[in-house]
């Protein structure tokens, strides 16, 4: 209840207005409470987002690698459109850019959360199924970037239905990748 | 003056905190002369914007698709890695979120910034030289993407030298390219 207050409060308030009191208001405890178990208001967004991330992973142990891909960037586009994370992106990323503690966090946090999506890549490469011309990070930049592009730089959101496009465009078509390259 | 000052404040207050009276300060004028120029600070931070738009406009008149593709790209990851817009970018997210003005604006400039970019896509697809499994506009997305993700989400921008790279992945590398699709 206090990590969703924090992500309620971030959402609204921006990292500039987050106030352990106003959390403590909204979640019903004193700010002792709070305190008593974490040491900061970093350490608070720290765990709200760890708890947002478990919640969040999709499965990725069956499948090809294609059909792996594009189940882990739907569930991005449908994150990045809509959910406590995409509501304090914005606050986040203003509060990173003033804050060396929120920095550090926010990176740290993204490097973690798309590491799976360029192992996929690269094993995908690894099994022939994706075309060697790929390098899997600048690959995960480009197809994670589309979706935050959208959200961040655009009025509407990445949509779920895109998603095998985005793959056909970055990756390549699924009829060419089943066919194989003498297809 | 005035304009420099604008994306000054911008870059180290944020949205919230910019304010007429400091803008003025900085520029060394009185607030009625910004006020009599500018309705708003939503109209100094567009003219701000559309200064800085046209200062950095690359030239794409000559050359192959990719070297054109690759020009405009380079000079999208130096504007963004490191530039006043660069500075401001953090702030103006922020503010889309929290005022429908900014918002508006903030799409509406950056729907015009992307427009030269989705065009030279099209047109290399239309002659050939790029693969017509590329949706022009995704495609956009997948690259403009890859170069704001690093900076908003990860602790380095994209380097200009990775720029072919980002063409080879989601385009096609240059070989195959040149060779067209028999080669």
């Amino acid at each position: 209840m206090i990590l969703e207050a924090v992500l309620d409060e971030l959402s609204e308030e921006g990292y500039g207005g987050l106030a352990i009191e106003s959390i403590a208001r909204r979640a019903g405890v004193g700010k002792a409470t709070i305190y008593r178990h974490w040491a900061d208001k970093i350490a608070l967004i720290a765990d709200a987002f760890k708890l947002l991330q478990a919640q969040r992973d999709p499965d990725v142990t069956t499948g090809s690698p294609r059909e792996k891909l594009e189940r882990v960037l739907r569930h991005v586009a449908d994150v990045v459109a809509d959910s406590p994370f995409s509501a304090c992106l914005p606050a986040l990323i203003e509060g990173a850019e003033r804050d060396r503690a929120v920095r550090r966090f926010h990176h740290h946090f993204q490097a973690e959360a798309r590491k799976p999506t360029i192992a996929l890549i690269a094993a995908g490469i690894a099994t022939g199924d994706f075309p060697p011309r790929i390098d899997p990070e600048v690959a995960a930049f480009a197809l994670l970037g589309a979706i935050f592009f959208c959200r961040l730089m655009t009025n509407a959101p990445f949509a779920q239905a895109r998603v095998p496009t985005l793959i056909d465009t970055v990756i390549g078509p699924r009829a060419a990748l089943a066919a194989g390259p003498a297809g």
